[in-house]
């Protein structure tokens, strides 16, 4: 069967309702834009359990999302949306492409979370943009990115105490929205150490993607840790 | 005399009033954050001259700021600020680096102007930053770039006509603001060539900096045009 959509971390094949997707979790691993590729066996696996366990999670405490229910070790049942090309990325401590853009120290806490809005557009790279950029492009409504701000916000909230009681701090994490058939915007594509920075709170071990982009080796066994202070367990 | 600041564009020395400096504007342009570099003889007077006379008609139609009078071909006497590190950028048409960072086309007309601000850190390439990144860094509070955003906007509507009765497209264009010793936000720095795009209306040709970034030459006549245009002459 021939995916509806083919990226770098997932299938998205569509189903008998017009309304659901299932998506099927790859093993592949990329960063820096696609210019960084590997397989990393057993990761399509984690991923999927993991996001399926923060989406449930979120469901519980009143944060409405994409997800119905997992399929498989690697595959998931969800809500179809119409993805609005943003990449909302909420920060507590800094990291990554803001420790660089700002001159800041890896590792500096933030008194108050940050949010920023990224333009999924792989061939611009991604860029930052800006409330007034993203009414020019027409990508959102004023609105829209209120409620994304918000709905944005909360999951930190949710995902710092969840993450802090299993020895975990919360970094930094993206999140994609979508519109549904009812025009409601909704939380969707994945949550997972591929688009969340994990440290380990005793140790300060990074237990997420950074562990393949900058090669500090043991990827999957760090996937794994996650999954099972989470309290799932992989087949595998 | 020793300046008290010296910049890439102007020199800026102390006066017998401590609430006042002295501006001496150089010959000398930048471009790519100092990476290109050129000594153009007349530039100082022509900027100079250009500035004076935009701070003046814009207290003129209510919009205060640091200028106090042009002291001599290429000097002016302004009041002192503290600068707040932002570059405040208008813009009205797609160009330079939004163009790049959106995939616009050059010269795109946008149905609202865009307000963007970048930090002033020659080390980090001044880079874009949201509102967020201004809270973190405590560059300025909400009210302060409440306030920018209003006071640009008034500015890009009082440029944007008195340029068009001169032929003059206004695409783009930077300011600066500072506190002065009242606690008073106050617009400073220079409007020129060098911190504006200017396009001829009926030509479409280039009239500012982008002629010496982009190597179009007759760079010092097309400010020398600007100046005309504005009703001023340069004295040599
Ligand atoms: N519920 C949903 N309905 C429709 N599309 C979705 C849904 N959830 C996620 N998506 C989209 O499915 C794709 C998932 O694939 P993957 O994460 O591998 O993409 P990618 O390589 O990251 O590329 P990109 O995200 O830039 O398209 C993404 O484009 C994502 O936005
Ligand atoms: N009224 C004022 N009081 C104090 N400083 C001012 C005032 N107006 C402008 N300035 C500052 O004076 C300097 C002018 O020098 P110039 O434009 O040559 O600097 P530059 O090379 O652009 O470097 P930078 O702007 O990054 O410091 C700038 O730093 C500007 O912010
Ligand atoms: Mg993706
Ligand atoms: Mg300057």
């Amino acid at each position: 069967m021939k995916p509806l959509y083919e990226g770098k971390a997932k299938q998205l094949f569509a189903t008998d309702d017009p309304q659901l997707l299932r998506v099927q979790y790859k093993d592949s691993a990329t960063a820096f834009n696609g210019e960084k590729k590997a397989t990393l066996s057993g990761k399509g696996e984690l991923n999927n359990r993991i996001t399926s366990l923060f989406f449930e999670y979120l469901r519980e405490h009143g944060v409405e999302n994409h997800f119905v229910k997992r399929l498989s070790a690697t595959e998931q049942l969800v809500k179809r949306v119409e993805i609005i090309p943003l990449e909302v990325v909420v920060r507590n401590w800094a990291a990554g492409s803001l420790a660089n853009r700002l001159g800041l120290t890896e590792g500096t806490p933030f008194s108050q979370p940050i949010v920023e809005f990224y333009y999924k557009d792989d061939e611009l790279g991604d860029p930052l943009v800006t409330e007034d950029h993203i009414q020019l492009l027409d990508i959102a409504t004023p609105e829209q990115l209120i409620e994304m701000r918000q709905i944005s916000l909360r999951v930190n909230q949710l995902l710092i105490q969840w993450m802090d009681e299993r020895g975990i701090t919360l970094v930094d994490f993206k999140l994609e929205f979508g519109i549904d058939a009812d025009q409601k915007l909704l939380l969707a594509d994945e949550i997972s150490p591929d688009t969340c920075r994990f440290w380990d709170k005793a140790s300060g071990e990074k237990m997420d993607k950074d562990r393949f982009r900058r090669d500090l080796g043991r990827v999957i066994e760090a996937y794994e840790e996650i999954l099972t202070r989470l309290g799932g367990r992989a087949d595998v």
